[in-house]
């Protein structure tokens, strides 16, 4: 199967340097010294679980210069980068070549339909952890399971189950935990429940993620927010009880109270965040449904004011 | 007239130094240090506007230690000092003694009201402006009218408008331009519309004033925050037209647009602010006119959040 994985960062060196043991995979990327150090010295995976090192050779390119159309294109690039990159990339898309993320938010499949039809679009979640030590070399540092499946709503033409079990049985030999979902929708709704509520109220605060669970004016607002998730999800037919998931969240943080959330790094270092993606994403399904998520949209403003000071 | 000032920071040595020209004024302090540099070197008022100094012998007493009614209590300490102050000065006030607050923000009658009735509680606005040299030394920044007037409601007893106006004339006489208003909540109401919306987002955003008139998602939360203090404040009897407000507060960002706001300067140095009073009186008197203020709620509660930090 040939894979191309567009943007070489830490989850993408990750996942083209493993799927590259059984599978013809190729990056894309753009930042020239990159490309070259992953050229001459390989891809390196080390793991925060062991001893464990690997190498392997994974030729990379820059975006725009390949032609073929490959089976498999995953994105790994930042979410506000997608319509860029595949535009850039369009000679890597077929008629039968499969678009996959498993990029933090949801939306992204808006996007990726401008590109290819219902039965070619996926999209995805995954525990797997990831950051990077140089150009070439990243530490393994979360396992966990990937799940992805079609973007198709209900009335459009799925992908092929057939091509989608392929795909599985390729991440799980490849050393990845990997489920097909029929529900993908609510998987990736299940993970933004975090994402656009103690995740980005963490960035806003400049704080560490427990702190939203410990303070309580910080708490009230979090709660505000995942109440407003699960009626924007409910619209997009993701159906979550909003206890449960306020119950959830709290214990998410209470489990690890000293992580940095990413849209955290991004606020401090003055770099645009994915909140388009996370945030955006929950604002613009309430909208489409005749919803109002009116604590969403402050944080989401809010959160575009402070990456333009 | 006794007068009695309870706070002796910027405003409340510019107010007590003036007004000592034409009445028998003391002043009520907590801080040792200060009170002894106030007795010994007098109050020394300095002025922006031309070079005028004036020094004048004003007795500054400790918090509790006086036990005579004045005839007019006025306060200038933090708005969420009053219930403390006020209890510790109990003795200040007898049935005929007038409580007046300048503060910022609203619902600090509702503190005073648990120490006066109705017809002794006197709200109000004032466009001076002064910041402190020294525990005696302050400059008189801004210029303006001073605005006050009873803050009883329809069918409470209302204070004697003969006192109101001696009181007028006074303030006049001191060198302070003044009115008494029928209608003091819309003066107080028109000075909330901009301390919180564009203020207290300057404060959140850590940003001058006008930074939330040019960044187009600041501007629109801070229309929203407009929108919902105009509707707040019509369940207080105080009526305004959210369009007309939205271009007022525009146009003063416009006007001054590398100010700081007094929010911004408390949390950046990790102080407590006056949110309750500006923030917290745009919830309360929304909620008690059954109505949800979504946006003001949620600036509000990371106000806090970022208090505790």
């Amino acid at each position: 199967m040939q894979i191309t994985v567009i943007g070489p960062g830490a989850m993408g060196l990750l996942f083209g340097g493993k799927l590259a043991a059984c599978a013809d995979v190729s990056l894309i990327g753009s930042n020239e010294g990159n490309l070259k150090e992953i050229n001459s010295k390989g891809v390196t995976i080390k793991s925060s679980f062991g001893d464990e090192t690997v190498t392997r050779m994974v030729p990379a390119y820059r975006g725009g210069s390949r032609k073929e159309p490959a089976d498999v294109v995953m994105l790994f690039t930042k979410a506000y980068q997608i319509r860029d990159v595949l535009n850039e990339n369009r000679g890597l898309i077929g008629p039968d070549t499969l678009l996959l993320t498993l990029q933090n938010g949801a939306g992204h499949d808006r996007v990726m339909r401008e590109f290819a039809d219902s039965a070619h679009v996926l999209i995805g979640t995954t525990k797997q952890g990831s950051y990077r030590e140089s150009a070439s070399v990243i530490v393994n540092s979360g396992l966990g399971e990937t799940v992805f499946g079609g973007a198709s709503t209900a009335g459009e033409q799925a992908p092929e189950r057939g091509r989608l079990e392929e795909l599985r049985d390729l991440f799980e030999r490849a050393g990845f935990p990997c489920a097909v979902s029929d529900n993908i929708r609510y998987e990736v709704w299940n993970k933004l429940m975090i994402n656009a509520s103690s995740s980005v109220l963490s960035g806003i605060l400049q704080v560490v993620q427990g702190y939203v669970a410990e303070n309580e004016n910080a708490w009230l607002v979090c709660e505000d927010l995942i109440r407003e998730i699960c009626a924007a999800a409910a619209g997009e037919g993701a159906v979550f009880d909003p206890e449960q998931q306020i119950a959830r969240v709290r214990a998410h943080l209470k489990n690890a109270p000293n992580g940095y959330t990413s849209i955290y790094a991004d606020l401090k270092y003055g770099r645009k965040t994915e909140a388009d993606f996370i945030c955006g994403a929950v604002v613009r399904a309430a909208n489409d449904n005749g919803l109002r998520v009116p604590v969403q949209e402050t944080i989401l403003r809010l959160v575009h004011a402070m990456e333009a000071r």
